[in-house]
């Protein structure tokens, strides 16, 4: 396992894994971290990151992401939310703020738009014969 | 391995791993099964769901868990985004809308609201007292 192998001295996630910044940690696997969010968006906000170093989720090697969910879902259990959404940002304009992997586990203790993620769902129009051409497209790059 | 042992023969979700409804399918698994969402929110949004029935993620045994991410991984890849959303929501009030566990990999072409995920972000005013308390909350039932 090359896990905590790659870390960037000015990240301030990966200071967080090595302790040089305090946190109110939750779970630690071999592979993965977990901490409350100190800007929750709801009562038990928490992240969970990868201790791998990469900015974006498709640059993290597999082994590193194994933990990732099973932990998210201990997390959920442990804050009793009934709904939660689990966000995962990738890029400045997808909202990523923070350039390490992160995952966030929201509980939505209510409909309102007042506390939790707020989501925001713009379909496109799209036709079966464009869907069935990018579905050849993409399967060309799998 | 219990995989695809639990379906549910009114889920739509189920009816398409077992191939009665047909789909745009991309990766599939020993317990993960992918294929094109066809209301997307942008260019490439995929579906990425366990085999194994259950409505929300915290109820799925942890081994139907461990394929998503590198599945998930695998298509944003292929999609060639740049830029792009790892959601998975749990419960109508978290705009959960089929009642099987389900992962979106939403590209985000543009800053715009147009197209891809939009995200609101409540932050709420919390002190790190609160914090400290929730957390030994949140511990105690880890």
């Amino acid at each position: 396992m090359a896990s905590a192998s790659k870390t960037l001295a000015s990240c301030i996630f990966c200071k967080i894994v090595k302790g040089e910044i305090p946190s109110f940690k939750l779970v630690e696997t071999e592979t993965a971290y977990s901490f409350l969010d100190i800007n929750p968006l709801s009562k038990g906000h928490s992240l969970v990151i990868p201790k791998y170093h990469t900015e974006k989720m498709h640059e993290l090697p597999d082994e590193e992401l194994a933990d990732i969910l099973r932990v998210a879902k201990q997390i959920a259990i442990a804050t009793g939310a009934e709904n939660y959404n689990i966000l995962q940002n990738n890029g400045r304009i997808a909202h990523q703020e923070v350039d390490h992997v992160h995952f966030h586990v929201i509980p939505k203790p209510s409909a309102t738009d007042a506390e939790g993620l707020v989501i925001g769902w713009p379909q496109q129009k799209v036709g079966m014969d464009a869907l069935a051409k990018l579905h050849e497209e993409i399967k060309g790059k799998l």
